[in-house]
Order: structure tokens, then C-alpha cells, then sequence
């Protein structure tokens, strides 16, 4: 180990790495350093771009954590997407999960099924209504949902058939936090930070396998160019505009208004 | 880009970064996603892994700025030493560069040449002398030697012929940093944090490039095994070992001590 160079420092730290007694970790580590290397050797990353690297992490580092930028480098970096599906083995006909952009969590606020989870919220409402459900049809009582949207964050419980009902802001197309390391990365990209339109959900109910997903809505122009590609053809849905007058709620609107049936397919929790 | 699943995730993420007006940025993105993708599909990287290596990049991203702990990952990893030896192009016969372990700067103290660089240390000293010179012989006058040993910094001017001399405690065997997150790592890959007994030097002189190097000393149980991959057989030294009696600074010493010569070999810079 003391005539290290170009062509032989990656299998010294790879015997390095063998002593430890965790054969996963040494899997893992011995891919990481074999793909850094090569990344680094593919481009012959320069001192000064990796001077530019490591300063990039430590300010990617330097946010405060609860904003998660790391998961956020991960997400725009399509990392999240890739382990979500390689991961994801749910059975046919259940609801896809998608990744879940962390942002700061706010306040769980719980509310009685059909509430407006953001009354202080100006603009079109939208009515939300469907069934949480096995892959089988039958309904799964009770089970509790998490939304989230233009950063209110709501939990609501479905009654004994597996209902569910409530109604928000319609949500609009936003962009991931226009501040930070990552922000400006996508800057230099040349790439926007737009999401399209979409409400965020994480379901759980005892025996089923807690999904976290998100509902886009149709027509929205970033469908196609999600900064953090979490658009899957399935959870895209339509959002019915309706006219002006009697609400799904019993009340009524002098604008028009939107409404939209999603029903959630839960998998079960794999026999232990 | 709504249909994405493990096999096309990259694809989508190139696409977008393609936008980039920036040649080189990607190149080295598109490198970048394709080995970070790769790693992750190689390891079927699992979501809680994932989780795993955010939550330690936010450790790192944790500890304080002038700690430099990004730098000490990326030199435990090899990957320091990777980037230094693809871009070091000295001519012959030059003194070889290496990675300088970057620790907390101290304060950086200004001697007179022949000055005990850090008299509060105990142990035997060690009486150090050479000449900073160009690869024809020439020598290189009035160069400015930065020197780094046991944590204390100190700077020295060459003379008129290039010829500089000064004492130390001598150095020995040290970890790095014993906390953090890297520390962490090592000791999950049941590595040690070992570095042999070195002093460091960043010396330069107007014309010639800056040479940031390490001086090693023959003996030392860790040659091979330096936990950050910087030693070089041209710079192990061998310091003598003299009886008691008179110092080459014109002193006594009750104790034996050591000598050491070593001539540093500077490459001029590039003509513009």
C-alpha cells in the first residue's frame, strides 16, 4: 500500500474495506467505491472540480435537516425513483407507490371525514371522495390518511366501509424550495424545479403495507417534466369540473367547482 | 416521462440534464447519474439502505464547516488520492505531491530558519535541513515552507541558495480525527484510523507550482496501511538516529535525537 496511483488505489481500498465482518456492508461498499472511482476516472474529474464536489456536499450539508436536502439531491437526481422501483413489489392492482418529497413537516392537523382540510386556502375547491380497498375489492376498514398539499399536512380516518371523503384547495403545480444547494444545481442544469399538481398521501391500516403515493391531476404541464419524476400513468386523475351550486358536502358554491374518485388499493402485509 | 420505472429512470434523468449549456457539467452529470444508478442497481439497493446513506451524508454534512469531514470521506475512500494521481503531470525527477490530510487550520506561526518549530512538545526532536531546488539542480531561493506536524502550523523562508533548516518534535503515529461520522464508517468496515509518522509541507516559490506534500519517516508500522492512502516510497525518509552531545543548531542535547535531509524538487509552472 505505498505505491499507490491511478491504477491501483481502488483495489487498496477494497482490501481495506474486506476486513469488516458485515458481508453487506462489504458489498456495498465495494460497489460504491468501485462506481466512484470509475465515475472519477471516466470523466478525470480534475482537482478543482472535485474541490467543486465536496464544497457542493458540505453546502448541501449546511441546510438545516428538517428541509432533507440530501433526500431532495436524491430525488432530482432520479435516485429515489430508481430504489422505490426496484424495490416495489406489490401485487397486480394495487395503487403505486411514488416517491415522497420530504419537505419540512408541518403540523398534522386531525379532521372528521368531509372536512375542508385548508379552509384558510383561496381558489377552486376540490371534492375528494373513494373507498381504501384490499386487492380483492373488499373494503379496508378504518385506515388512516395522511395528506398532504400546499404544505397543510391532514390526517382523516375512513369509516367502517373503507370511505373516505374531504375537500382542499385544488392544488396547483409548485416548485421544489426555490432556495438551497440543489436549487441552484438545477439552475446550472438548465432544469426547472416544477411538480405538477398533486395531493400526497401516506395510508396505513393494521396488516396492510403502508403506501405513500401522490394523485396528479390531468392536463397539468409538468406532467411530462416533473422536477423529481414522480408521475406514474396510474395515479394520474381527473378532476371533474362542475358548475356552480349544490357541493358533494351538503353545502353550496357560487363558483365552480372540481371534484374527484380515487379509490386506494392496499397490499397486504407479507405472512411473517 | 410519466412511465418510469428501474429501466428507464436514467434515461429520463440524462434527458433532462442534456439542457445544460455547459459542455463539461454534462459530461460529468450524465457520469455522475449513470454510476450512482449502476451502484444502486448493482446492490438492488434496498429503501432502508438508501435511508442509511442519506442519514450518514447529512451526518457528514453535520459536523462543523472547518472540520473538512466531506474531504475525509473522499480521502478514506480513496478517491482523494485517485483525483491527485490522474492530474499530477511533474516532470521527472520532482518531489511527488500527496494528499494533504486537511485538519482545523491553527494559527499559522512565522519562525526564523534554524527555530524549534514547536518547543512546548516533549519527545525526542528531530533536526530537519535541505534545499528546495528545480529539477536541473538550480536552487529555488527564498521559498516559503509551510509546515504542519502534531497539530501546529508553521511557516519558513528558504535562504538566498535555497537551503532551509529547522527542528521539531519528531513526529509519530496518529488517528485521524477519532470523532464523526467517517470515524463512524472506519470502524463499521473494521478499519483502523491509523496514519504513519509524517510532517507536512505546502511550499512555494514565484514560477515554480505549488508543491503540497508529505514527508514519511521509514520504520513506521503503518506504511502500509495509512488510512488515507498517502504514502509514497519516494518520500519515506529515514531520519538517524544521533547520540547525546552537540545539535546542528549549534546547541547540546542530554538525549539522543534525530537528523534528517531532504531536498524538495519543484516543477516551474507552465509557461502561459
Amino acid at each position: 500500500m505505498r505505491n499507490l496511483d491511478e491504477t491501483t488505489i481502488t483495489q487498496a481500498v477494497l482490501a481495506y474495506n474486506r476486513g469488516t465482518g458485515d458481508a453487506r456492508l462489504c458489498e456495498v461498499m465495494t460497489s460504491l467505491v468501485q462506481h466512484l472511482h470509475a465515475f472519477a476516472r471516466d470523466i478525470k474529474l480534475t482537482e478543482a472540480e472535485w474541490r467543486g464536489g465536496i464544497d457542493f456536499l458540505a453546502k448541501v450539508g449546511a441546510v438545516p435537516p428538517d428541509r432533507h436536502e440530501f433526500v431532495l439531491l436524491s430525488d432530482v437526481l432520479g435516485l429515489s425513483t430508481l430504489v422505490l422501483a426496484q424495490n416495489e413489489r406489490k401485487p397486480k392492482g394495487c395503487t403505486q407507490a411514488t416517491v415522497f418529497h420530504v419537505a419540512p413537516t408541518p403540523a398534522v392537523l386531525v379532521h372528521d371525514l368531509g372536512a375542508d382540510i385548508n379552509p384558510q386556502l383561496g381558489g377552486p375547491k376540490g371534492y375528494v371522495q373513494g373507498t381504501v380497498r384490499d386487492d380483492k375489492g373488499a373494503p379496508v376498514p378504518y385506515a388512516e390518511i395522511h395528506i398532504r398539499v400546499a404544505g397543510d399536512c391532514a390526517l382523516l380516518q375512513a369509516d367502517d366501509r373503507g370511505h373516505y371523503h374531504f375537500s382542499t384547495s385544488l392544488p396547483g403545480s409548485q416548485q421544489v424550495r426555490h432556495e438551497g444547494p440543489v436549487n441552484q444545481l438545477l439552475g446550472a442544469l438548465n432544469r426547472h424545479a416544477w411538480r405538477p399538481a398533486h395531493l400526497e398521501f401516506s395510508i396505513s391500516a393494521s396488516g396492510y403495507q403502508r403506501l405513500t403515493t401522490q394523485v396528479f391531476r390531468e392536463g397539468d404541464p409538468y406532467l411530462d417534466s416533473d422536477a423529481i419524476f414522480g408521475v406514474r400513468p396510474s395515479l394520474i386523475t381527473h378532476w371533474q369540473c362542475q358548475p356552480a351550486g349544490a357541493t358533494p358536502d351538503g353545502g353550496h358554491s357560487n363558483e365552480v367547482f372540481y371534484t374527484l374518485a380515487f379509490d386506494f388499493v392496499l397490499a397486504r402485509q407479507p405472512a411473517a
